[in-house]
C-alpha cells in the first residue's frame, strides 16, 4: 500500500519563511528566543534568515547579527539563504552560519525574473558556478531545489519534464564536478501541489535517478498540505521543509495571497508522523511552546492547528 | 497503491457545526442565505441545523424558523441533527426537513454521557427503538453514526473492537427489522485520527460488513484533517461530512479547544479531489464565494485556506 519511512527529519524554515514576509522587523532578541526553542525541540537543522537584498527583504538585513546572537546547540545545523554568489559570500563570511551548498533552479522562466532577475535557462547555468563556487569553498554539495516544480502562478502547470530536465542537469553536474549527488528537493513553491502530482512526480525523479535522496518543500496554500506530505511518505520521502506553527504566510489576508502562504506547519506534521509510527526525533510539547512563542512575537493568530488544540490526553482506558 | 473513487460526495454541516459552538445568534435571514449558497455550488446534503435543546445550544433553537426561510432548490437534502426522540418528533413535525433515519453510537461512556446523558450501552439500546420509530415514521435508515471512533478526549485512545461491535449491532439492527443497511460513518468526534489508523479502521469495518458504505465525518483538530481525508479516500471512501470555510471551531483560541475544532474544509477538500482527477459535482468558485459569506456573517478570520488563496490561475504554457 504504501512505502512510509520509518523516521522522517523536518528542516525547520520559520525563522526565515516566517519574518521574511513580514513588514515589521521584530526584535531580534526574540527572533534569536525563537531559534533556541527550535534547536531544543530536537530540530537538527534551522534556518535563521536570507543573504539577501536588504533592500527587496528588509526584514532579512540582520541576518549577520541575528547569526551572532544565537546561543548555538551541539549537532544543529544553523544554516541560511543565499539567492546569488554575493549572497553566499556574505553567508561565508558570517561566523556560525552553517553553509549546505545548495542548487536553485527554476521550471518557469517569469518565476525566475521575478525571484532571481534571470531566465531559467541562465540560473541553470549559474548553477554550475555556485557548485564550483562551493567546491572551491570546502563546502559540500548538499541540496539541489526545483522550484515550482508542481505550477507556477505566472505560467500555469509545469510538465513533469521541466523538472525532470533540472534533475539531469544535476546528476550530470555532480558528476562532472565529483561531488556526491546532493538531495533533490522538490519544491511546491505556491501550492499547486495535489496527493496525486506528488506522487507521480517523486515516482519519475526516482525511476530516473534511483540513487537519489529526495526532499520536499511544501507549502499549505490550499489547505491540503498534510495531504501532500502523506503522499510524499507514502513515496519513501523522510525529509521535509516545515515552519514552526505554519509560519510563513498571512492567512487572513482577504485577498489571493498564493504567494505568501505558509508552509507545512512542522509541530502538525511532526504530529502526524508520530502518530504514525515514525519517528521524527522530536519533542512535540516543546514545537507547542515554540510554535506559541512564534504567534507571540507575530502578534496575530498563526494557522497551526496542534498548538491551539493540544496533544491528545492519553489515560488509562476504562474497560 | 491505492483503491481512490472516481467520484465524492460531501455533505455540508457548516451551518450546523459552525453556528451551535457561537455565542452569537446570527441573524436568520443571513443564515438562510448561506444554506441557498451551499445549494448553489451543487451540495445534495446541507445540515440546516438541531433540533436539541436550546438551553443546551440556544443558537439552535430557531431551526424550525430557519427551515421555513430556506428557498429550496429541488434535488438537494435540507437536513437536522437530533439526539433523542423528541429531536426527532420535532424534526418530523418541521415543514421542509428531510429526514435522514440516523443512528448515533458512542465508543466511550464519558463522552455520551456528556453529549447524551446516558451510557454508550443504554445509548446503543435506544438505537433499536430509533430505527424502529423510523420504521414506523416511513423513514429509511440512511446512517449510522459511531462518534469518537479514533478516540476520546475523556477516555482516550478507542479499540478497534469497541467500534466494530456497534458495526456488529448495526447490522443485526437492519436485519432484524429488513431495514437496508445504513451507511456506516466513522467520526473523529474529537480529532485523534491519524491516517495510518483511519486505514486500519476502515480496513476492518470492510472486512466484517463488505456490502457496507463507509463514510467519514472528520474534524481538522490538528492539522492533519487533509491527510485523514486522503486516507480515506484510498481506502474507497466516497462521502465525507464537512464545513464550509472550516467552520466548527474557534482556531484563535490560545487554550485547549478540542472539542470545538472544525470539520475539514469543504472547499479545501473538494479542491484537493478534483485536482486528484476524482469528481465532485461542486463549483469551486461557488464554494469559495459561499466559504467568504460564512466568513463575514462569523465576523472573524476562518481556517479554510482555498478560499484565501483562491484557484490556481491556469494558462497556455509558455514553451
Amino acid at each position: 500500500m504504501s512505502d512510509l519511512p520509518r523516521s522522517v527529519e523536518f528542516h525547520e524554515e520559520g525563522p526565515r519563511e516566517g519574518f521574511q514576509i513580514e513588514r515589521t522587523l521584530y526584535p531580534l532578541g526574540r527572533r534569536a528566543a525563537l531559534i533556541e526553542a527550535l534547536a531544543a525541540s530536537g530540530l537538527k537543522q534551522v534556518q535563521v534568515g536570507s543573504f539577501v537584498s536588504p533592500k527587496a527583504v528588509p526584514t532579512m538585513a540582520d541576518t549577520a547579527d541575528l547569526f551572532g546572537a544565537i546561543r548555538k546547540r551541539e549537532g544543529v545545523r544553523y544554516t541560511a539563504l543565499w539567492l546569488n554568489e554575493a549572497g553566499f559570500r556574505r553567508a561565508a563570511a558570517t561566523p556560525g552560519v552553517d553553509l549546505d551548498g545548495k542548487l536553485i533552479f527554476y521550471t518557469t522562466d517569469a518565476f525566475c525574473q521575478k525571484n532571481n532577475g534571470c531566465s531559467a535557462a541562465e540560473q541553470r547555468e549559474r548553477q554550475a558556478t555556485w557548485a564550483r563556487l562551493y567546491l572551491d569553498a570546502g563546502v559540500p554539495l548538499d541540496k539541489a531545489y526545483i522550484l515550482t516544480a508542481f505550477g507556477c502562478n505566472f505560467e500555469g502547470d509545469v510538465p513533469l519534464e521541466r523538472v525532470l530536465d533540472d534533475v539531469r542537469f544535476v546528476v550530470d553536474l555532480a558528476a562532472e564536478l565529483k561531488m556526491p549527488l546532493p538531495v533533490i528537493y522538490l519544491a511546491d513553491t505556491v501550492g499547486w501541489g495535489n496527493p496525486e502530482a506528488i506522487r507521480r512526480m517523486i515516482g519519475a525523479v526516482r525511476e530516473l535517478v534511483p540513487e537519489a535522496r529526495i526532499g520536499t518543500h511544501l507549502h499549505d496554500t490550499r489547505g491540503i498540505g498534510a495531504a501532500n506530505v502523506l503522499a510524499a511518505l507514502q513515496m519513501g520521502v523522510s525529509l521535509f521543509d516545515s515552519s514552526i506553527a505554519g509560519l510563513g504566510g498571512c492567512p487572513f489576508a482577504k485577498h489571493a495571497n498564493v504567494q505568501g502562504a505558509g508552509n507545512i506547519c512542522t509541530e502538525d506534521m511532526a504530529f502526524m508522523c508520530e502518530e504514525m509510527g515514525i519517528e521524527t526525533g522530536l519533542d512535540l510539547e516543546a514545537l507547542i511552546e515554540a510554535a506559541l512563542l512564534a504567534e507571540d512575537i507575530i502578534g496575530r493568530p498563526l494557522s497551526g492547528k496542534l498548538m491551539h488544540a493540544g496533544l491528545p490526553k492519553r489515560k488509562p482506558l476504562s474497560v
